[in-house]
């Protein structure tokens, strides 16, 4: 099957950097696919982005080289079988607080008898080739668990530990709010910030890769620099408002 | 009925930015209407929107502040009075190349006796109230012609003259294939900028508006300072990529 | 084939009752399908519905008895025969003014020799049936011509001898303001309802039928009783506008 | 943030009304909106609209003055959290037969420390500002309950008890079938009708507001006069059915 | 209410053979709804079908005499009520493991006091007819749970004797996972052969009916003798996928 | 830019296996560019396919090694030029039946100073590269003129010789209908097959490619062995009618 080149690229120790995608037009997904991230993160959860919506995304992600992957609408096992049915080469789900929450995430990506997955992988052996699909896909599947409940930050190290786990990636405003500070996607309180460190840590010591949301090149770079090994660099609307408005401010001041 | 702002604008020597949407999502559509464009463009020229997708484009551009208008995919009546129904308050018609082709413009987006618009404004009254909808309408809808080929060019004078056309609108790529050059949409050859230049100041001579095509604020602030009226700032995949290129090259040097 | 008891029914001397669609939601297709119009027209003129969203409507509408039929949104042969080929089995057709016009019209609805129709009837031999399809199909498509331009009123009796023609269905605003008057869904001006009776008087005169335009079941009702044979009852937001306002109006006076 | 006039209005002792859609088009939301409802519900549950094809409803019903809200397809915190984050400003949760139950809606609405909703207002700060959206909204959310299981029945009191709960909304179909009866939208039978005053008594003995499902205007009156403060006065596809079959009726019968 | 065919003939004695749809085309949907098949299924779990786009299929099914029926995502009450509002006549429910999760389908497919499926038939009766849907649907949806875990297996006989289950449809991928073998939809391992048999012969022990998935007709036949009663003759993309290759070959050979 | 390995494989005397594409799934499209066709042709003229369903099969169709090419609505510039900005790497044009319509088609996918397509290839230079698109793509795009009117026999070598024309398409129903015999796909008629021998030779005599429609594999073997250099072996629905009907009988058969 089609090697999963993120996963490659984590295994030999590169920094990864991902886009995120939360509108769904299949253009902007193929415009995504070919700007040069490693990979693009088909946002369900707070991207309005759905099951049937995702679909001509994925395949708009497969033109090029990125690699597409997915974070669900929670740690639902239904939603990330069926997004890895769909194409999806790796998921990030949200909210995970125990270690039955990483459990079940670890096992809805793997087939019997390592997990739970279902079988019908209907549009992924088109993207990912029929031979040896199985049962090669099961280590071609990227896990990360998000960090950001304080559940999550309690049980960080035996979540660390779940086998089948590549890391854990981390939700900067829910981490926030969970603190008792203001939602921030760029957080700036000294706590936070060391807490994010920490977390980067503490998956470097159980030898799994660690993960920071971001919103421009300079906090992925900033990200990259901590120690992190897979940095977002923005997601579609926030980039592209961002240049919305300093496009207009540049006509307006001159 | 709702009034257009932008033509206001324009009509009050003031210079109006616009935004241009080549992509069929209401959620970046909603995006570029809060941004600060005096207007978007919904392009189904070559953008990627047709009759069906573009409705809820106009009703997420209604949400904001901004004055939504439309590029037919051809200078087609049945088209250009569908895009009207729908919501638009400005139509900027490709390949205008005569003074028929102008005529046929405006047209389409007056009413009888003034032109030929079929009457059923289905949504547009929800957008612009329906009181006194007929006849203000017809003093409502901005009118740009594109000059873009070489008989537009030598019509240019007589195309500038046709009653109710408000003013052109410069199509940079097409305009420099026309005249003999590569296609670019930012021009740097002389001859082409000179003839840039000409438009604008022709479209003045006649009491009309002149519009520049562009691909960023900078762009757009210097199509201002050569005394164009209407000055577009960049489009959705434009911005977007640009922006997501330079987000990937910020953590790739660092 | 199915037969296409519309045309059965008006060929009958009956009076056949017309919904008019004007939004793309295939589940109000359907409510409108099941509610006893003896068919609803699919309105891609006026209405916010194009060639992609008319295919769901067109299956919607085959569910139940009623017969659908297609406004284009010109007078376009290419869009015509889609419409067909979708599975309309009856075409009312905006802005005829000529006798080319109406040629044009009843030539695109007919496959050779008797046409210029081309041949892939995708969807329609499945709701119609395959056997016979050709050329029963040619005696069972409704061929209307729009009357509602100062020329189709001038070309009116030619256009009524158009062989293959089966009638002449009247807008309204569009005759309003062709005649100098307000636009009227509902006309109440002398002049105008004289030039409504005279139509239809016109087209039996020719032995062809006449349609109405309407807003309400009494409107249609009124129609029927000037002698028109195919009236249409209202359009779906429309009608639903005025049940909503009812609902709230009854729920403010309480 | 940008008011919600419907908890406005019903905090100061007001009678809202709602109206109801089921139907995914964006044209017909558009309608809804201006026809004077304070509120349009959104139905995830019975309606026949899914995550993805209510980010336009949402959209469209920005446009207006009126008040969107939704129903989710289940009690479900996943799909509660992406409707707010979609725009909805108030959630209508079906079958609660528990404390639990309700605990579970009320905490999907609240941020953290009063709840878990997780934060990602992707289009909720383009439908209502940024500015100060958090921690605002806390208290700009809509909560109700549907109480409409015999569970629910018995559980009443506690479920009124349950702090952050706007108040409960019948739903009379569930309602009826729960008590032995056949179901009915517009009840008749004696238990039913005296439970559903029960009901409304309840809420306001506990100072939460009480909401009544319903097919008109009529009913909506009906409501109001019993005390409810929030009162459905019919659904998009039923008012819709009804006044295609009125006006098929007054054809026919003339 | 419109009789379920499909169950007819089950309950006579017949096998039904059934059709798979995987692709959200509602175009495909009515040419597999009039190919020939008992019913069509369509798949939700691995199917790249959601909610959303399900809607127009079981529209499109309903014009030929196929029966509708559905495979929801996940033993979901909330999309299997869903999905039987939106017009399907049969739920088969994936991965069936305890009798619970058996007792849970037939619930949500039974209205109370027999289960807890919520009042809302919006698009049902518009496909069933509203005449007596209540109580009769409730004798008229077919409830196939899936078995294809080893728990499924260990609690054959039990979910087997659950009350209101019409039967068991295996899925041969899972079911050969789950017992150590690679996945195939057409097994060839005797073990998992000869326990497909063995879930026949309990289902008919039990007097239920027992259906089998396949890709063929040459399958379904072979099924159908060892006593299925329910046979899948394949799936729209497996079917188009192997005619076009076959159709290629033919070419390339010649 | 990336070649179009069509026209390589024409150009080097290679017959070429087109597939045909009706339905709008970009799941069908998918797979259909996986099972070995050269290209795949989205059929916009009797495929029920428009403009804006047109963009994910085009999408779908770029992840493998097919080539995607487009039959447009009617032989309209705009609608070409739109195929072409969307991916499309050919053009067969319906209904050529003049030197003059051939032109047009010739004029609409050639930049100026060749022809008269305006720049904005807005997807295309995804699919294609950037680099060197232009003037590259005038020498890349493949323009097929069908024949299948009487006009268009009438003028068959002057429409052979129009330069820049790449050959001509052959659509029997049409040419069967034009010719005075019933519509099939399959001409079994001796005159219409010595036609359809006659414009294959005709097109090699004017050094232009010739192509054939068919329904099958056998059907497209036959047309190789007459000569014809591009040959369609079916269409999606009609492959996917006949594989459902054949298995449908081989279980009733059993």
């Amino acid at each position: 099957m089609k090697e999963n080149t993120l996963l490659t690229k984590l295994r030999n120790g590169e920094t990864a950097i991902n886009g995120w995608l939360s509108s769904a037009s299949s253009f902007t997904a193929e415009a995504m696919g070919l700007v040069g991230f490693d990979c693009v993160t088909v946002d369900l959860q707070h991207g309005l982005i759905g099951i049937d919506t995702a679909l001509p995304l994925f395949q708009a992600l497969s033109i090029g080289n990125t690699i597409p992957i997915a974070r669900p609408m929670w740690n639902d096992p239904a939603q990330i079988m069926r997004l890895l049915d769909s194409g999806a080469y790796g998921i990030i789900s949200p909210l995970i607080s125990t270690v039955d929450d990483a459990a079940t995430l670890v096992s809805a990506c793997l087939y019997p008898p390592r997990g739970t997955r279902s079988y019908g992988p209907a549009r992924a052996i088109m993207y990912a080739g029929a031979e040896n699909y199985y049962p090669e896909v099961d280590n071609q599947i990227l896990k990360f668990a998000m960090i950001e409940t304080l559940a999550g930050l309690d049980n960080l190290d035996k979540i660390l530990q779940v086998e089948g786990l590549d890391g854990v990636y981390i939700g900067p405003n829910d981490l926030s709010l969970a603190m008792g500070y203001m939602p921030k996607t760029e957080p700036t309180d000294k706590e936070v910030l060391d807490m994010v460190q920490h977390i980067c840590d503490r998956a470097h010591a159980h030898g799994k890769f660690a993960g920071m949301h971001g919103t421009s090149g300079v906090s992925a770079a900033g990200s990259a620099k901590k120690g992190f090994n897979f940095v977002t660099a923005g997601n579609d609307i926030g980039l592209l408002s961002a240049a919305c408005k300093s496009a207009v401010a540049a006509v307006r001041q001159s």
